[in-house]
């Protein structure tokens, strides 16, 4: 059992929309990630997608409208519910899903799991 | 589909240890919680225990050593483990667990649950 400085894993990397795992829960990966710029319109058909922002801000846009959050804002998108998110400047998250989860939606075009 | 934002449903309460849950995510409560002196000695045999720290400083004891979490660090008790949560000043958390799991470890003892 050992503390996450979740800044201390951020700084370990630059590219954008990689998220890293940074703790295992319940069957879920806890993922830090650096955003910037448009992401792809995707969905998750068997899991909710949670976001945190650490640093920055991030709009998650929907087909019913956008949601934009700063530090210490959160969102959790259900299941199913096709979203894009999208940074105007870099931004930090923490993101939650179930462990196995591509984040574009596709394992095809998904980024490959990392542990840091 | 709404931002959380998690200072804001802070300031909604001030008794300790008493956890708000803001959002559901995949059958789990994200919740807020104010700390402040000892809690109890419990275990979750069904649920890890996720803690991020927001504000002030958090030491979760357990039968193998302590880890003190400060501001962006966080821990995840694996479920089955005896731990004590202690916080000499106040401080506030994220705390993540299953919907239902008492945050005693005992559904006598435990607090209400409670939206915000």
């Amino acid at each position: 059992m050992k503390a996450v400085n979740l800044a201390e894993k951020l700084s370990t990397f630059t590219e954008h929309w990689q998220p890293r795992t940074v703790a295992e829960f319940n069957g879920h990966d806890l993922m830090v990630v650096k955003v910037k710029g448009p992401f792809v319109w995707h969905r998750h058909d068997d899991t909710d997608d949670c976001f945190l922002v650490l640093a920055g801000r991030l709009t998650v846009r929907t087909r019913d409208g956008d949601v934009t959050l700063g530090p210490g804002e959160m969102l959790v998108v259900p299941e199913g519910v096709e979203h894009c998110p999208e940074a105007e400047e870099e931004a930090h998250l923490l993101v939650i899903e179930r462990s196995g989860t591509p984040n574009t939606g596709n394992p095809q075009t998904a980024a490959p799991r990392r542990v840091v």
